[in-house]
């Protein structure tokens, strides 16, 4: 059986209990590592469920899956997901791969940045659809995601924004020479994607995601040092919630004061909180 | 330290390593008992953590929460949450009303059905607003609900039907004699979700969720018994997906083939299923 374990949001004591059985009693053990990434290495992993893991990368799972699969109709192998396993589109594909070869699967949900933002104490059921902010170069500023937001905004609901992830991506001036280089990996903080979200505004001009828009970024969800910091979006353009993960949502106007009341506690300045929250509830 | 602790979906396996290392050690345990259960019951968690558990109804949480919090600044006090943590406003205002105390918090994340859904294939960040169905009776029978379907519905959306759970509910006939007598637990049914749509459809007439729209029915998420079952609301209406929890997912107009290749697996006919969906996709 192929086993779809999540390993939750922040390090080797984020899985379940019935994850870490399957995990230790599987064949082959892989660990999925480029769409999301722990706050601990795979040496920490492999002390803590006392066996070897194999890093995953994106070619392997998406190109060499038959390696994954081998043998899966007879032994437990376990692939392990940071966050819950049905966060990315590549494992809905690696279970239908496995349907294909009649290899049965199972899946050991977890939490997810998805409802892990419920930290921020906006109300997880008046989120809509989530979008990805990748990073811009000098040449490719994808901004389908405005659309997305100015449509969750029309019916007053916050919107997730997961913020992009660069790792073993090779170095494109070394490719060329017909050498593979990693570039060391990257990860977009939530001071990269206010600025970001600033400037695509100020080009579409909605007023949705403007300087004054109230957002929360969140760095390390469910560590010890969790961080929170709720302002405006070019406060958080200029803040620093210190090492990965960042996420970040935009408040959308139907609010519940008890969101208020929670989040104020993180705000960057309250009365400037307070302002961006009165002339949120204006737009209504 | 007030710890509010996710403990997934399923059964007592389903916490967190981390999770269970805090019940094991905190003075108090208190098991948050009405707006979700697991599939075990609390002998079986009292066994499984080697502890006594003590049942937080909706009254001892709402009303008398001071007993919860006492002492909670100086020792560890473990509020354990079906899911994760943050799927309902109640756990939010404890926290609120822990800060007013000056008792430090801490949460341990765990999967909510708000992603565990993802088990039909159907791509969670193409999800709108969640919504809570609540049994009709004869004189009472809300559709504010059908407003957010229409929303999420307008902008391609699927929409997260979270069913009404009974526990502990006094019996009004008994009440009027003085005497408190509680009804035995209740717990929506799909089949019975899909009833009350296609009725308040009838009534609304806006096409959304009709007897022809689709829809996935799922029950026990997590559990070995999982199911899953894609078809009209009608067929969902007259479907039987066993013991509780049930959850429904009314599917959006905008949808991916990946989505439609998973869930086709767990149709009920899948000639319907591929009418349904060619149907939907027409109104694009």
């Amino acid at each position: 059986m192929l086993h779809f374990i999540g390993l939750g949001l922040a390090d080797e004591k984020d899985v379940t209990v019935r994850g870490l059985e399957i995990i230790k009693r599987a064949e082959r053990v892989y660990l999925e590592a480029y769409t999301a990434v722990l706050l601990v290495d795979k040496e920490t992993l492999e002390a803590f469920y006392g066996r070897s893991v194999i890093i995953a990368d994106r070619e392997m799972v998406e190109s060499s899956s038959d390696d994954i699969l081998a043998d899966a109709d007879k032994v437990d192998v376990a692939f392990l997901v940071v966050g819950d396993p049905f966060g990315a589109t590549t494992h809905t594909d690696l279970v239908l791969r496995a349907r294909e070869l009649n290899i049965p699967t199972n899946t050991v949900p977890n939490a997810s940045i998805l409802t892990g933002v419920g930290c921020t104490g906006l109300q997880l059921y008046n989120f809509g659809q989530t979008i990805s902010m990748v990073f811009f170069t000098d040449n490719w500023r994808p901004a389908s995601w405005y659309d997305k937001i100015l449509e969750n905004d029309a019916i007053g609901l916050h919107t997730l924004v997961l913020l992009d992830i660069k790792v073993k991506e090779p170095n494109l001036e070394a490719l060329a020479r017909g050498k593979i280089i990693y570039e060391p990996p990257r990860f977009m903080t939530v001071a990269q994607c206010a600025q970001q979200m600033i400037e695509i505004e100020e080009e579409k001009g909605n007023g949705i995601c403007g300087k004054d828009a109230l957002a929360v970024g969140v760095a390390r969800v469910g560590a010890p040092d969790q961080t929170i910091v709720a302002g405006t979006l070019e406060q958080l353009s200029q803040s620093d919630l210190g090492k990965p993960l960042h996420s970040l949502v935009l408040i959308g106007k139907n609010t519940h004061d008890l969101e208020r009341d929670y989040l104020r506690a993180y705000a960057v300045d309250p009365q400037t909180f307070d302002d961006a929250w009165a002339k949120k509830n204006e737009r209504k």
